[in-house]
């Protein structure tokens, strides 16, 4: 397996790929985008889970920039069978993250690329095309593209939780055990808002929030997320402190402190 | 009194102060947007309700307009004490709605811009400047220049509410018993939403989502809400059925059909 911290040149070259996975991303999904009678399937019965037409074009768009630029690499996606490798190279995609959010109309879904080893990410994007904001982290270096231009992406200075802004998707969280958990540590914040999908991910690389604590991921969807935060500055692990890009459940801070501090209130919840 | 809609030189008047007003906004709140720092102070003691110099100076900048362009025109606005007017025009502005999102670093925090008389708005302007999505309605029309160019805004066909999208603010709405009204009917839902301020009333313009219920309004939060959805096809009231521009509760609805189900359902827990 290489160790992609090793050798620039193939940091480079799966750098130049990522970028054309994202492209390659937004020219299938914005064209779907606040279209009128856009239909959702249903994944999962008795769940809404849509799935557009713009989800799975958009995973085969970047399977096919990573089979011309990329041929020897491991893919884990959302839409379809994971592809095994032999170059060491993982990598995990979510082509449309958000995609309650994507059907509502709102600017906040995502394409998530990650690209690491079996062990984890060390390289990732928080692409969103609508808005045309690019969050990238990993390989030494963190950094947002925007509509304002160019800005280094680096998270908060600590502060106590009482003075914190929390994220989560919505406020249901997953079980009733991880919801109560969760609301223990948001009742403690300053504020606490909800709806951001993978968006307040790259907020909190930004240096805007201070912790986004989330449940029921699976690897997709927080694989990209951890590298842009980690290259930020902050610390992402599961609910025990331990690797979180196996996805279940994610807390991802500003620092260890605040880290810390949350953590130790969901542990104790979740012992409880 | 003007009644607006019979002088189309002052409707052109108005729709032209109305974008140099947007404009003027954009400019004083974008320095400000996600900028480490950025301090807020707390308006209302025990509550957190952050006032930014971006909200402050928005609103002086916007009121520079209209002295300039609309001298003899009311304003109310939500930073600044209300002006009295001769015209019979009424101005109400609210330089940067979504506050807690902004400070976030969220994008769906938005300028509102309305025109009208004192019997309600009639031209109104929703503005995200980050993302560069200005949604218009009134006067006969409905659109949105954004990122992708300029699309008509039109209001979503009738669906049932076990169909139907339904978004709010934060899930914590207003008091007990309005927060229960609103779950009543969020709980019939497809889809229940939160986190998108204004923006939320955009998408409901653009045919997006089928519903936005929310309490606790000032006349600033909802005028120009009322008037983008209502040109795109929409109806907006207070939980009453009655006129919302003052403010208070409000549901705004993609068409009759769905208005009135929701409706009844919130009178009936209302009155229950």
């Amino acid at each position: 397996m290489h160790d992609l911290a090793v050798s620039s040149e193939l940091q480079a070259a799966v750098r130049s790929a990522a970028f054309l996975c994202a492209d390659a991303a937004a020219e299938a999904t914005l064209p779907h985008f606040r279209t009128a009678g856009l239909v959702a399937d249903n994944k999962l019965d008795g769940d809404y889970d849509p799935v557009t037409v713009a989800d799975r074009n958009a995973e085969i768009a970047i399977r096919q920039v990573l089979a011309e630029h990329r041929p020897d690499d491991a893919i884990i996606g959302e839409e379809l069978d994971d592809q095994t490798g032999t170059s060491g190279v993982v990598w995990v995609i979510d082509p449309i993250d958000g995609t309650r959010g994507f059907v509502s109309g709102t600017p906040t879904w995502g394409t998530l690329i990650a690209a690491g080893t079996k062990d984890g990410p060390q390289f990732g994007i928080i692409d969103q095309p609508y808005i045309k904001d690019r969050f990238v982290g990993g390989f030494g270096e963190a950094w947002c593209d925007g509509p304002m231009g160019r800005v280094p992406l680096r998270t908060r200075a600590p502060r106590d939780l009482s003075q914190a802004t929390v994220f989560t998707t919505f406020p249901e969280v997953g079980t009733t055990k991880e919801q109560a958990a969760f609301h223990t540590v948001a009742d403690q914040a300053q504020l606490v808002r909800y709806g951001m999908d993978c968006y307040a991910y790259a907020l909190l690389a930004g240096g805007h929030i201070d912790l986004v604590i989330e449940a029921g991921l699976n690897s997709y969807d927080i694989q990209a997320p951890i590298a842009v935060v980690q290259a930020a500055g902050g610390i992402v692990t599961d609910w025990s402190g331990e690797a979180a890009h196996h996805g279940g459940r994610a807390i991802a801070a500003a620092n260890a402190e605040i880290h810390a501090q949350a953590l130790a209130i969901l542990k104790d919840c979740m012992n409880g």
